[in-house]
């Protein structure tokens, strides 16, 4: 078993934070993987039990109940983003310890998860948020008086938060579900991930003290432990407690599929936003190939191996057609994912669905691997490593129910030749919902990628012209969604100010006097 | 089998309508029963076949992807608004012999109808809905720059619109749900409502007719007919369809509840907005009893038998604390209910509903029937009657599980009697999602009043003071949703401007050059 750096400094207790408090069971032992050895880090932690799941959503329902005023959850995000600023080292040294991430990767993705929550700060303060509708009433109208009516949005209840692997910070304990939740004026009960259990804790801590200090109460936010024989378990019975309202997730297709059953079987059905990542496909139209093959196949080569390919938004296809220089870009292309060797990958678990899905597409008719590093039949046995993968096929082998319209989680795409301009529509034709696609093209004057751009529109929530689909703005023009699989509701977004809506319904005051009405309405 | 007036002068053919064209099955009978009679009107028609419900959702998928110009829409909203006007006393006729309503309130709902397509012909107009939000780029930003986003809300895809029965033409099919789908540019396709298959076709003929002169692909509105033997079929074949992409329900909690479990066993889920009516409980404190609790009774005794009960707003829940007063304004309340007598009901199916649900309560422990007219024991044999009946009961009776939660639909309530304000508070605890939810208070001075407006309002779409929750507005800030089982989707409104946004999502476009976006975007 090895040891990670950092851990003797840290305040790690392996237990779960329930409204700030450490949690008691210790039935269900966990650990914590660490995949640059392969081994485990020095850590011992316990699953949530079922009462302490209940627990934790209770006592959200409770703290929703007194709801934060704006200016405490703007104090709760503002303490929260401070605290884990000022985890420093220790933080980037646990993060890499459970997910291999580089440290360059892990400190920017700590600085977006504290912007995130910042700007969240901001938004909880502003009153814009509510959408606030006045229509005043007009009592003379006939037949019946017109009533006065106002509506805003008002936050939905206790909100059940899933983290990813892959955004360990970003979309995990303190990420943007936690962070537009809490801003929104729900309590939030985290459900940790497995695969980083110590930079769970680490940033539960941070948010709980946050919560303390902000003078709140304390159930506005828990974070459990999940993993060992319970890592489903936690996150079933959180979505089941009828003090859950709603629930945010970020992860992969079979998981947020099974949560959303869950939640529609309740007797109260509830709704989850579910990301669950997707095919993110590239069109690189001729004009986009006179130029520089070379450089676009680099750029859509790192774009696909952007953090070992496991990015919501790696391109899992890339559409051409057929010609001379597209047999250039498709041999630069090749030389450029053979040259990225091999990856080591977040979980064991992560890099044994990535090569089972590789061994689906290799079976898959008409498809060729066309690149992978030499060492890719023999993975170091000692992490989770995986090989960077290039396959290829003409547009006609794709069909509808292809295997290879699902997303494959990792550092591998597919390039897809197309005879011509039809063929290739047909092939976005049939393409499945995707958060983000792309299409190249030389310059304003093709017409047929301002064709492209709106075919695609009508199938993912972000469309690019000569960009890679990986890279995700927060703004708040930002829409991280897309036509299911990629997201379980394509209305919504998981970045951007938009976020914050999930958690609201709109409520209309009718004839309610105004120094009853919230401060935003009168 | 009884002849309605005007049938012989209508264009009513008993076929489907898809596309423009009338179908041609006729495997499936279907009849139009006229409640005024116990009959039957002088129609035959046809349901829809399992291809002709294909063929409709395809030709709807072929037209939505050839969108109409917001141009286009508003002249399909207009022209359909002014062909029902046109159809004046013939339409009053059909919809009077399919569901007993009373002639005044046909054409108070026609007029409804009609303003609201003109409501959304504006919005269709208006560029305002799309929500267009623009954040510049920063070329010069660090480490990367800052990319080109803009985005707004793009039409979702065909919708299927289900209509309801109580209102044959506001929530039908060119009801709220057909209107604001077409605004957003989505295609339609309805299920016509067995209760008034003469009045759907009427209305339906209308529709395709504006359709048609607008010049735009006719596939973008289809109506099907249902009933007899593929009623539920028909429904469920149109949910399963992969060319529809969203649906809008209007009825029962078990038919609603239906239609979402089906849409959620998809391959790929759809989203279902379903506004299924419910408790909508009214709280009468003792401030307001002090005046003129005869007055109070009598406008709350109105609001429960407007249209014999038969409104998804309809007050299933009276709770006042005991006092002198509230006994008098029982007694009162006693009398109106009396006094209100019988009711003709929409349809025998709802008559058998509401007669099995009356039986359920009686059954409750605790509870008892304290007003019923005379004749109850023996409806009417010819048409489908039922008593307006009034049941008491103390709150500790009330247990969370308790079967008066549950929606009863038709002209019944519940006087619920609460020892003091703590338990009325308890009760209003335990209260599930309703519509909308009323507060009486003497004056602004009644701090409970406030107290209590804020906790209805995380059980209720909309809260009201001194009014009955019946009487709905259409107003931009109208909110007809609320809180399960009131609807699938408390983040929507059927009702309203608000309406629209439940057939879109946002979609992102990233360095897009200006002259290829939408123009709302530029």
């Amino acid at each position: 078993m090895a040891t990670s750096p950092g851990m003797g400094r840290s305040s790690l207790r392996g237990r779960s934070l329930i409204a700030g408090q450490p949690s008691a069971d210790t039935s269900t032992p966990i650990r914590s993987a660490n995949p640059l050895t392969g081994g485990f880090n020095d850590f011992s932690g316990y699953a949530a039990s079922s009462g302490e799941v209940a627990d934790a959503a209770r006592r959200a329902m409770q703290a929703f109940r007194v709801r934060p005023t704006e200016q405490q959850r703007a104090a709760i995000l503002e303490g929260a983003a401070q605290r884990i600023a000022d985890l420093g080292d220790e933080l980037i040294a646990v993060v890499r310890a459970e997910t291999a991430l580089p440290p360059a990767r892990i400190a920017g993705e700590r600085d977006r998860t504290v912007n995130q929550l910042r700007m969240f700060a901001s938004l909880a303060r502003d009153e814009s948020w509510v959408e606030a509708v006045r229509a005043p009433g007009d009592p003379q109208r006939k037949p019946q008086p017109r009533p006065d009516l106002r509506r805003m949005l008002r936050p939905i209840g206790p909100v059940a938060v899933f983290g990813a692997s892959n955004f360990p910070l970003a979309f995990s304990v303190a990420g943007g579900d936690t962070a537009s939740a809490l801003a929104a004026g729900c309590s939030v009960v985290v459900k940790g991930h497995s695969a980083h259990p110590m930079t769970g804790e680490l940033v539960a801590q941070a948010v709980a003290a946050a919560v303390c200090e902000a003078g709140v109460d304390p159930g506005c936010f828990s974070f459990l432990h999940a993993g060992g024989a319970r890592d489903i378990e936690v996150g079933i019975e959180l979505v089941r407690s009828p003090d859950i309202r709603a629930v945010g997730f970020t992860g992969s297709p079979r998981g947020g599929r099974r949560l959303m059953e869950e939640a529609a079987r309740r007797d109260e059905p509830i709704p989850v936003f579910a990301e669950m990542g997707s095919l993110n496909p590239i069109v690189v139209l001729p004009s986009a190939l006179r130029e520089n093959p070379a450089a676009l196949a680099q750029s859509i080569a790192a774009s696909v191996t952007n953090s070992a390919g496991q990015m919501c938004t790696c391109p899992g296809l890339v559409c051409v057609i057929e010609s001379v220089q597209a047999e250039e870009f498709a041999r630069e292309l090749r030389a450029a994912i053979r040259a990225a060797g091999t990856h080591v990958m977040l979980t064991a678990q992560i890099r044994a669905n990535y090569l089972a899905r590789l061994a689906e597409i290799r079976a898959a008719p008409g498809i060729r691997e066309t690149a992978a590093p030499l060492d890719s039949s023999q993975p170091n046995k000692t992490g989770p490593v995986a090989p960077t993968v290039l396959f290829e096929a003409p547009a006609e082998r794709l069909s509808p129910a292809s295997t290879l319209s699902d997303e494959c989680f990792g550092p591998a795409t597919v390039l897809v030749r197309c005879r011509d301009m039809d063929e290739l529509l047909a092939v976005v034709d049939r393409m499945p919902g995707s958060l983000a696609a792309s299409v190249f093209a030389a310059d304003a004057e093709d017409r047929d990628a301002r064709g492209l751009l709106d075919a695609l529109a009508e199938r993912a929530g972000r469309v690019i012209l000569n960009g890679a689909p990986t890279g995700v703005e927060v703004s708040p023009a930002m829409v991280h969604s897309g036509p299911f699989p990629a997201c379980s509701r394509p209305d919504s977004s998981a970045v951007g100010v938009l976020a914050i809506r999930r958690w609201c319904r709109p409520v209309c005051y009718q004839n309610v006097p105004e120094a009853w009405l919230p401060a935003q309405l009168r």
